[in-house]
């Protein structure tokens, strides 16, 4: 259950979301990411592929899942093995992730190029996405967001393809999880996520934009507002970005050719 | 400027929030945040004290901030000269400081007593807030929110006294940045931290919350909801934490003796 209930102040029962931490080990290197327990495979493919750990899904052998030991105080621990990487890249990629970093990853921080590097450029002029679908796709996500619904506190994720059929959806305390578990769906279903359309529940941050254009994805919407780097990441690339994606309502910001209608 | 102004699609201008690498070094290690520059000494500062680094704004001796260079690709950097502080304890905090770590620092992450290790206990009573109060804040935190407002992606943080008078305040596209620059502010000024409220824009996850335990901080408000292990947290710590701040509303989750009227 991704949600715990507990007794507030004045003895009502509330729901609020569960956030716990999980050890991905890929390698023989590891992270830890503070998620929302459930759908952990999800996340751990998720996560190597939109870190630029693996170059697809074929890359992963096996999984293997191992619950944590409160009294060892060991966290909840994935396995994850993988054929065809090199080890000294994956190490270099996981210690290189995520907002906090160390001197050694900076530089890969510092202009969108470098950002960029490794990722497939954006197929051209596709999908072709109407103002109709858009609202179709944001209503959509609304509807799923059942755990934000009861507890307030946790993103959302999605993919949809060209046509609007979900590829992958999830809801996390952490927005990174969120797209992450999304994108992991999406990916052991085989998707095309080059022609894919990627719905964020928060900001267009640098790291969730990135995420995406690793993949290729080429349309990235955001119920708000994107940041500056986001922006220039998605221009640079090509990818179109739409934010505020509200009720008869959306802002192009870059690639305004695939918005149609 | 913490702005950028673009060109969309359309042909129109659009403030955006900037999101650039910031190296923090202290006692020999670095860590990187991506945040919005500006008040890079207050966001230092409030960095290592929330982050258990150092005990008082005293162990700070000087400050030394040097631009990045775009051709060297390297980051804007700010030195800190600490005193009193063991250089291995330094870099233990550092490294296991944020969302994504190695399993080096998951043993600190899997229960409330080992996370709360090295934080103040509560000081019991005290701030007395008022429902009035509750809102007077909230409404002095909106209007203070001018980044957001231009920008539509950033988040907020505030402390005040019990008073409520303005202790620190600062916006930033890092939820943590956001705080840590206002803790840095605070502390600046000499603030009892141990009386004080923090505002937070957005969710009460468990690492905001915990930037607070750590500095004795017992009143911590939330615009949203809070995560589990943050309700845990507060409970476990003796703090007060209410969620849903809004207009005329308010949800107490723990520590309801601190609120009156």
């Amino acid at each position: 259950m991704p949600i715990f209930r507990r007794t507030l102040a004045d003895g009502s029962d509330d729901e609020l979301i569960r956030e716990e931490p999980l050890l991905i080990a890929a390698g023989g290197a590891e992270v830890l990411t503070m998620r929302t327990p459930g759908r952990d495979e999800d996340l751990a493919l998720g996560f190597l592929l939109s870190e630029g750990v693996i170059p697809s899904a074929a890359a992963v052998t096996g999984m293997h899942a191992t619950p944590g030991d409160p009294a060892a105080r060991t966290p909840d621990r994935i396995d994850v093995a993988l054929t065809g990487v090199d080890a000294a890249h994956v190490r270099g990629r996981l210690t290189r992730t995520h907002e906090i970093r160390t001197s050694c990853g900076a530089c890969g921080l510092t202009d969108v190029d470098t950002l960029l590097e490794g990722a497939p450029p954006c197929l051209a002029g596709v999908p072709k996405v109407t103002h109709a679908l858009l609202q179709r796709l944001r209503a959509d996500f609304e509807a799923r967001q059942e755990l934000f619904a009861r507890t307030g506190a946790c993103h959302g994720a999605a993919l949809y393809d060209g046509h609007g059929t979900l590829l992958g959806f999830a809801e996390d305390v952490g927005r990174h999880n969120a797209l992450d578990k999304a994108i992991g769906q999406a990916a052991r279903g085989g998707a095309a996520l080059r022609r894919a359309i990627a719905l964020l529940s928060g900001r267009a941050g640098y790291d969730l934009v990135l995420k995406c254009l690793r993949l290729g994805v080429p349309v990235i919407l955001s119920v708000s507002a994107p940041s500056a780097l986001g922006f220039d990441l998605c221009h640079a690339a090509g990818a179109t970005l739409v934010g505020f994606l509200r009720q008869d309502r959306a802002k192009v910001y870059t690639g305004a050719e695939r918005i149609t209608g």
